[in-house]
Formats: structure tokens, C-alpha cells, sequence
């Protein structure tokens, strides 16, 4: 593609959390970025805003040049080659922002939406464009966290999936493709059964918070940075995966067979644990300081690694 | 205690590698160490091993002239305070070695072991000194990753707990306090709900197992190594946990009761699984390299957090 050999333009829509640390994204790979907002008064701070995270996080403010705020939508998704979509996870507000993109942007440029509950099918059908759809979701923020799962709509076509991979690939995010629409993705999945079953042995009083809560970042989370579940389970067996599995695989089906499910989500689950956790009014700056040390995290383990 | 006023002497039955790690993690201490196994060949080399051990995990090795091998369990376990048993996971064998520990230890010394699959009532079951009997489950390598869970049979007495935490706290372990006896323990039961899933999803094409470990390693892992599963979802709603679980609870109940249950550690996922993982030779090399990095983890987490 001719776009390899220029300056590649993004459009990002929204300027909240994640659209300004997907701002930050591509601004720092060189990217030429346009931020819109449909407040006047975010656009307004958008720029400074974007500043105070640069400072948080370590990088340099200078990638800010590259973004660019507009007023309208069709000035900002005019002749970028991706758009990436961050408006409220509401069905109707998505399917109007789809028709408007698809109208207003040059028929090869890709639309992705950062939305965690919204499945591409659900907001792209019916339209002309839908096969350029995608899901692109991040882990909040994405400037610290690079995970960006890919998930393709019934009508995605499979080029334009390669063209986001390889898009993700060069801002230097972790592109993780599925092969169809699946509830949840692949990460909310796998939160929703730790969260259940840690709500249920909370809730039973056999772990507090707080333990359960060092079981992971003490234990299974500290191999989990480096290696991920399967490539775990790969070491920790002498014949690897398939000899782990043969020795505790029948142990771990018992367990998962005998798992929390749904129920676990409780009302009575919840105030024991918010009981043990930091008040509401501390999230703010915990969360900062919780991004701030995934920024150290990224760099140790992008020089570890 | 008078203890607390000069050295801990502490046993460890089984000079393996996890009996080996724990070793270290009591030497490091400043505990006086009695390494006992009942195999000549593994004693007559378990201090080079240690040596080894400590140029790859960047220990001082100066740590190692607190540990003592010794000839006979007998010798070993005299007057010591905390025995770590590190043995086969067979319940015969444990349950012999737990009668000859009972008859050997002085009566106020705690029994712990290392099991991971046998919970303490079932070798502890009528033995005289069962009160002091726990299981202490550390991951593999505990010189490397802190967690401890501390899981009572029926009979464990409330001040043995009390005791071993102390114990866990003051060689710098984290331990994980379990209030009964459960199938698992705490951590095994949240792999094995990970891992379903995990092996469900790649089972069915939705994801290649490299994509997998990606969205841990690179999204939840990330947060998970500062904050665990319960601070995550603390921070990941503006009114804390209860404002999550109002929010997101019911699709995370969703999710969970459309998860993947023991069927999914089919013979089917483990091909397709270890057709994409580093060859079974390649796994002790790999669990160098993991131990090397997860001690390198270690020291970054302390100077951050």
C-alpha cells in the first residue's frame, strides 16, 4: 500500500479515557491523529489533558504534535485510513455513529470501536460498509496496557483483519485476532470465571479480599506477564503441555466441574468485598497510580522480554 | 516466644526443587536450615544445586552457609521450630512420613507441607500431633514467587495458623491464609477455571493458544501483578466494586454460566495446544529462563509498589 511510504492518519472519536490513551497510541508511532469529540468543552481540554498523561506515564509530550483536535467529524475521519470509535457502550448512539463514519469516510478506510460489550454484528449491520467493521477492543488505558483484541463481525472481511493486525502490529500494540463474534471476546471471558469463582470463595469465607487477591498478584499473576496459561501449564510438566494435562488435567476438570458460576455475583459478594477496598473516593488517584506503575511495568518488561 | 530471639531452626524434608527453593527462602532469612532426603545421590549434591540456584536467581550465595544437609530425617527435624515437607504427592508415602515426623519433632514444632493436590486431613487423620499439621502450598519455585497458601485440616489448631503466617511474613513469603479445607486450595481453583475456558475457546477456533496467552500477558496479566482480580475491579468503575458489580455484574454472571466446564481438557485441545508451544526438550531450558525473569519480576515489583 502506497499509505506504508507516507504518514498514516487516524481519526479517534471520543476524547474521554480511552480515546485520548488511544490518541496517545498512535501519536508516539508517528501516526498522523485526529481527535474529535462531540463536547465542546472536552475538546477544549483535550489537548492538556493529554499532556498530564504524557507526564504520568513517561512519555514524551513531544508525540503530541502529531494529534490534532477537530470540530466536526467529517473533518477528522476525512482521509485517514482508521477510525477508531470510542462513544458510550449504548446500541442506538453506536448504530447512528456507524451510518455517520460510513458515509463520511473514504470506502477503504477501517471503522474499529474500542467497545467491550457491543459485538461489531450488532451495530454494522445493514450497513454498506460493514464488511471495513471491526471491534478493536483495549484494555483500559491502552497507552499502558497493549493487549487489543480483534473481533470480526459476520461480514468483516478477512483483509481488512489483517490490515488491523498489522496496523496494531506497527504502533506497537499486542494484537490478539479472533476468527468470529464471540460474547465477552476472549479477556472479559476469562475475567468473568476468576471473578466468579473468587466472589464465591469470598463470599464462603474460605479467602478474604485481600488473600485472594495475593494469590494472584503473589502467585499466578507474576508467571502470567511472562508467559500466559498455556505456555505456564507448558513448563510445568518434563513433557510439556500434553503431559501436564494427562497428570492434572482430570484434577483441573473436577475443580472447573465444581466451579462458581453466575449466582456468584452477589449482593452479599460485594459488600464483603467492598467492605476490604479502598473507597470509591480513592479511585481516582489510585487509578492514576495504578497507571503510572503499569508504565514502569511496560518498560521492564519491554527490556526483560 | 523465646525463639524470636535467636535463630529459627527450621527442616526441609525433600532436597527436589521445590524443596530446594524453600531452602533458600529460609536461609536468605537468616533461619538455620536442616535439608534432609532420603536419597544419598540428591543430598550428596543438593548444595552445588543451591549454589547454582542462586547464581541464576542473583541470591547472595552467602545465604547458603546457614544450610545444613543431614544424614537422617531423625537429625534433621531435632529441635527445629517448622518442618517443610516436600515429598512425593502419594498419600501412602505421606501419610508414613507425617507418623515418623509426629514421633520424631518435639511437640510445639509445626508440620507444613508443600502438597498441592493432598489436603492435610488426609494424612494427618489420626495422628497424636494433627493440631500442628497444615498444608504450606507454595508455586513453583517458591525463592521466586512469594505466595503461600496456608490451608488447615479439620484439626489444625488457630494459634499453629497463626504461627505459620508469622513465620511466612518474617522469610519475606506472602502467605494466603485459608480459613478450612477446600478441594484445590484457592489458587488451583482459579487456574482451573482459566484454564477451561482457555482450552474451551482454542478447542473451538476462536483463538490460536499464542493469542490466548497474549491477552494475559499483555492485558489482565498486567494489571493483576500490582492490583489482583478484586482491586482490578475496584478501580474499574467511578463508585468502587459494589458500582462494578451493579454495573458489569450481570454479563460477567452471563458469561460465567456459558463458560466452559471440565469437558473442556480434551485430548483435542491438548493437540492443538502443544502444536503451537516449545518442544518437551526445550522445557527445562524455558523454566531456567522463567525463574531468571520471575526473579528479576521480584525485585522490580519491590522497588515499585
Amino acid at each position: 500500500m502506497s499509505q506504508e511510504q507516507t504518514t498514516r492518519c487516524i481519526a479517534i472519536i471520543g476524547g474521554g479515557l480511552i480515546g485520548r490513551a488511544w490518541a496517545l497510541v498512535f501519536a508516539r508511532a508517528g501516526c498522523d491523529v485526529r481527535l474529535w469529540d462531540p463536547d465542546q468543552d472536552v475538546r477544549a481540554r483535550v489537548m492538556d489533558e493529554l499532556s498530564e498523561t504524557c507526564r504520568r506515564s513517561g512519555d514524551d509530550p513531544a508525540a503530541l504534535a502529531h494529534v490534532t483536535v477537530l470540530s466536526s467529524m467529517a473533518e477528522a475521519v476525512d482521509k485517514v485510513e482508521w477510525v477508531q470509535e470510542n462513544g458510550p457502550e449504548n446500541l442506538e448512539i453506536k448504530r447512528e455513529i456507524y451510518a455517520e463514519l460510513d458515509r463520511l469516510t473514504a470506502p477503504q478506510a477501517i471503522l474499529a470501536s474500542s467497545s467491550s460489550a457491543l459485538v461489531a454484528s450488532s451495530f454494522a449491520q445493514g450497513l454498506a460498509g460493514r464488511a471495513r467493521i471491526l471491534v478493536a477492543h483495549p484494555v483500559n488505558p491502552p497507552h499502558v496496557i497493549p493487549v487489543v483484541e480483534l473481533c470480526p463481525g459476520p461480514d468483516t472481511a478477512p483483509e481488512v483483519m489483517n490490515r488491523a493486525e498489522a496496523l496494531m502490529h506497527a504502533v506497537a500494540q499486542v494484537p490478539v485476532r479472533l476468527s468470529r463474534e464471540i460474547d465477552g471476546f476472549v479477556l472479559n471471558r476469562l475475567q468473568a470465571v476468576v471473578l466468579a469463582e473468587a466472589l464465591s470463595l469470598i463470599e464462603q469465607g474460605v479467602v478474604t479480599p485481600l488473600g485472594l487477591d495475593d494469590t494472584i498478584r503473589h502467585g499466578l499473576g507474576r508467571r502470567w506477564v511472562f508467559l500466559g496459561p498455556m505456555a505456564t501449564i507448558n513448563l510445568n510438566a518434563p513433557g510439556g503441555v500434553k503431559d501436564y494435562l494427562k497428570r492434572y488435567g482430570p484434577t483441573m476438570a473436577r475443580l472447573s466441574d465444581n466451579a462458581a458460576r453466575g449466582e456468584a455475583f452477589s449482593e452479599r459478594a460485594a459488600q464483603i468485598v467492598a467492605a476490604q477496598m479502598p473507597a470509591p473516593s480513592e479511585v481516582p488517584e489510585l487509578s492514576l497510580r495504578r497507571d503510572a506503575l503499569l508504565a514502569q511495568l511496560s518498560r521492564f518488561l519491554h527490556s526483560n522480554n
